[in-house]
């Protein structure tokens, strides 16, 4: 079956059918605000945590599938009708969807009326665009009503999703003009809200999913669309969403244009209120201006694609093979500054409530973008540092909002630590830049116990060096990469995590993948340390390498031979970075 | 607006109409085995804990609304229908839900056919059962499909709803004949599956929900039943679920009846196999068997009615005033009864996840119940006193299927140690059983500090005799009865609980609420060691009571007058149990 093709013209997958095996998404942004917008419209927003500042809401596993978006709904006449398909699903007489770089385009057509969706998060904006075309191909005036949808998150993902007893009674908005604010414990604690609006007032808007979709009804069938229309309810509690109705007058062969944004605004707490009561909106109505016109939407995509480009200018192949230059050229590329951007942490499968951002996944992702974004993997690897424990170890995951260490987690995954070398060595390497080394930056984010970078790396070494199992080879502790190994655990209750360590944790079962990475990672600690200068520690760690490789660590109560290390492990010394390198030899 | 009325004679609420203004819902089994279940047929099973050992999913907040639930597709041509309206919502020509005790009988009516699904956990029993009465009231022979369709939970409602990384690997079922068994993590750690079944073999069935519903379809629209019927689907991961698909044949008149089941199974350890891979389902079989006819079903149906009828005889009043009589005899006795059953941890606001049952809301519930079911009163008590800390403080809530204290919630609610007199001498007054006070009892759930019930009593006042503020008034600590008024957050930060306190936890914020409660149960406790011969106890006890309620509690910076407390507090002392007594004078 074939449900789409790549158009390497315009950096593009187009999708030809709405009923592709699941939905296929998007990931929208680059710095502060995102979006995972699935090709029949379907997907949420956040405001850098998919758990701590969800702005949309999104139900995962849901039955029927992917009904919360940014959907459109298109009346002409009795017939009903979405772009995406979803979620009415009226058969539509064309479909395409186009994945490009950091925006989305979703077309349909149905009875001779052409409705296009586009989507991209601007550079530099804490918001999503969404510029919608309707063209009449009929022969005949139309007359058409056109209702943006969507259903807003009280911020924190996981209590939104299970604190109903609270939640139901806290949602607050307030409505000016085309803006629909959500502001839902703003008043209380937050100095964040969130805004949607159009380019010019609607007929009429709802802010209450019960008026709009109605007690019994269903996004697949809103009440206020198949009905009577949007009656201009304020959210009072319950559910408080963002939908509007626009009549739109077409002579035959006319277009008209309408462009929305979903923002996110922060305000100084001493300037949170307009007069009591009303939010300042002064930030969103800026926002909102620089957005009104398609000049300037079509300005902001160019500034977009124009960023895209310049990243992908760093390396590219011209192999003779289509899809190997296809691969390496536009989509490895933007899947690495996918992960880069959320580190893995949200999708329509990981809800990005459970965990924040992974030490180990970021540091090795590291390796995909650091020569797209040198700048922003340096900082990310001083952030992934500051979490690490003062031992050397680290909490396995973090909250990107807070970027604190996550908890919930904990740490005992011991091959987290020399991933840290790997990266900062790959930053290196690329970037020749050695003065981050020197930065100072927190261990267990505690200032306190701040120590240059280096001292960071050290302790990864070290942190790996001692904790041995009977072999000599590096103890597992709670996983290594492969996180389904878990040797210490041995459940038998349920409920209990399979990374739960018992009081037994860790004498015994070693990790010949960390043996492997000991033997990679710390050649490479011994390069950097050689390369400052210290010679001692170097010609130590290497030492202590070599005894790794050889299956002769002191101590060690039956050394395992070469021969039984996992050949990955072994190979791993021969393995070189195959990007351009302007810092190593 | 009218949607229903008490019918009296048979002790129903019968609602006349499937749009509520939200479902209403009633609560199934008195046991182990509870099902919420709403007019139209939506609701979930668990066993003991709804968020631990969860049967089938639920998802609350969800637009669609209640989805989920027990649900019969009934197919007569092209014409598809449910006896409760919900999901496919066709247009019914009757309707009738009959929420009773214990059990709940939805009827509908289509064209002629007249299908009723009456739904209850018998006593005794881990299981619910409905029996599905299909009637052909047109004049000609009918051949109709029915399909009953349910969604299991992977047994922790949290993890079910947010590790999809994890839950969509690990689904697994078994089907022999008429039953199909979801057993998923049975292998690995657990030692109980759920079975749901029909007293006859099916035409075809379905375990994965993408074959019956389709990947874009809905429980309003399963492509099974729409479509070309049930395809015998195995689910290995993903969404396990129970569909089955019955062929009716009925001549003019004719009636047709099947009995399905839901049932949850524990096997000891050493008996979870029949062989390798196989489930041992001999208590599974055994109990299919027993409910293999209608007149079994009706003898489920004369236990439960006579068990109501027993605990509702205890206490009834004739007025002369209907309401008052109906709510007093029947419905304030049913809702303690739930109350008691799982006190609040379940509904569909309150999602069962966040929290397990209060310690305070289950010792003030007992109030209402101790005089039906005095010796589960008992066991309650000792239950929830085996969770308090040696200090006299609690846990406030508690794990119904561990029964112990839920440290994600912890203690400092001030008022919990004084429920536990409260509700002890509720029990004491009713019972006379004056051993419950020797019942040795651990504390923190731990048997090395057990003490008698009457030391936990003790403690329960000591914790608020001592920990009192500058006016001599009781300190609130994170909040009183009203969970509302937490006087010592202050918080400014998102996401931190309205219940959270700050390191200033306590010194000054005072609640007028426990100090009245302190007159009332500090009596009530003085009263107790009276009885059993403390009299040097009580005499103190009486002195701090006497020293709260006129406001000379020695040391206060300035004192409380009386004329300050909160009449309630003040009345409080003059409030007496309503119920029979046989303990107390």
């Amino acid at each position: 079956m074939k449900f789409g093709f790549f158009d390497d013209d315009r950096k593009e997958y187009v999708i030809t059918t709405p009923r592709t095996p699941l939905p296929w998404i998007n990931y929208l942004g680059n710095e502060d605000f995102f979006t995972l917008l699935s090709n029949t419209a379907g997907g949420y927003s956040f405001f850098r945590d998919a758990r701590l500042r969800r702005i949309t809401r999104y139900r995962y596993n849901n039955c029927p599938l992917d009904q919360e978006g940014f959907h459109l709904y298109v009346k002409d006449g009795d017939c009903v009708w979405n772009p995406g398909w979803q979620p009415v699903q009226t058969d539509l007489d064309a479909y395409c969807c186009r994945h490009g770089l950091g925006y989305t385009v979703i077309e349909g057509k149905k009875n001779g009326i052409r409705v296009s969706q586009e989507f991209a998060v601007p550079m530099g904006e804490r918001c999503m665009l969404m510029r919608v075309t309707v063209h009449n191909g009929t022969g005949e005036a139309k007359t058409l009503q056109v209702f943006p949808y969507l259903e807003f998150c009280l911020w924190d993902a996981m209590d939104d999703s299970s604190n109903f007893q609270r939640n139901y009674s806290t949602g607050e908005v307030e409505v000016v003009g085309p803006a629909i604010y959500h502001k839902t414990e703003y008043r209380e604690r937050r100095d964040h809200y969130a805004v949607f609006w159009a380019n010019r007032g609607p007929d009429a808007f709802d802010t209450a999913r019960e008026a709009f979709i109605g007690t019994y009804g269903s996004p697949a069938k809103p009440q206020a669309v198949f009905g009577t229309g949007c009656t201009d309810s304020v959210a009072h509690g319950w559910q408080p969403i963002a939908a509007q109705q626009f009549t739109l007058r077409l002579k035959p062969g006319e277009s008209d244009t309408l462009i929305f944004g979903l923002g996110y605004i922060e305000n100084p707490a001493d300037q949170k209120w307009e007069k009591p009561g009303v939010i300042n909106k002064k930030p969103a109505e800026a926002m909102i201006a620089r957005y009104a016109s398609p000049e300037a939407f079509d300005a902001a995509m160019e500034k977009l694609s124009a960023f895209w480009e310049e990243l992908l200018s760093g390396y590219r192949v011209k192999t003779g093979d289509e899809k190997l230059d296809r691969m390496v050229n536009i989509w490895n590329q933007y899947q690495c500054m996918v992960t880069f951007n959320m580190s893995r942490s949200a999708s329509y499968f990981e809800s990005g409530m459970g965990r924040g951002m992974g030490f180990r996944d970021s540091a090795q992702d590291l390796l995909g973008f650091v020569h797209m974004i040198p700048e922003r993997a340096r900082e990310r690897i001083l952030d992934i540092a500051a979490t690490q424990f003062p031992d050397g170890s680290a909490y396995h995951q973090y909250q990107p909002l807070t970027k604190k260490g996550n908890l919930a987690v904990g740490s005992g995954f011991n091959d987290d630590p020399l991933w840290l070398i790997a990266g900062t060595y790959a930053y290196l390497c690329e970037t020749g830049d050695w003065s981050i080394l020197d930065e100072t930056v927190d261990f267990d984010n505690d200032p306190a116990l701040a120590q240059p970078l280096m001292e960071h790396l050290r302790r990864s070494f070290r942190y790996t060096e001692t904790h041995l199992g009977p072999h000599g080879l590096p103890l597992i502790g709670r996983a290594d990469w492969n996180d389904c190994l878990n040797l210490n655990c041995f459940s038998e209750h349920p409920g209990e995590s399979f990374q739960t360590t018992g009081p037994n944790e860790g004498p015994v079962a070693e990790s010949v993948f960390i043996a492997g990475m000991f033997v990679k990672y710390g050649r490479a600690y011994a390069d950097i340390c050689r390369h400052i200068g210290l010679d001692a520690e170097a010609a130590e760690a290497e030492k202590a390498v070599a005894q790794m490789e050889n299956g002769t660590v002191p101590g060690s109560a039956a050394p395992m031979t070469p021969s039984v290390m996992w050949s990955a492990g072994r190979n791993a010394t021969r393995v070189r970075f195959s990007s351009s390198r302007r810092g190593c030899a």
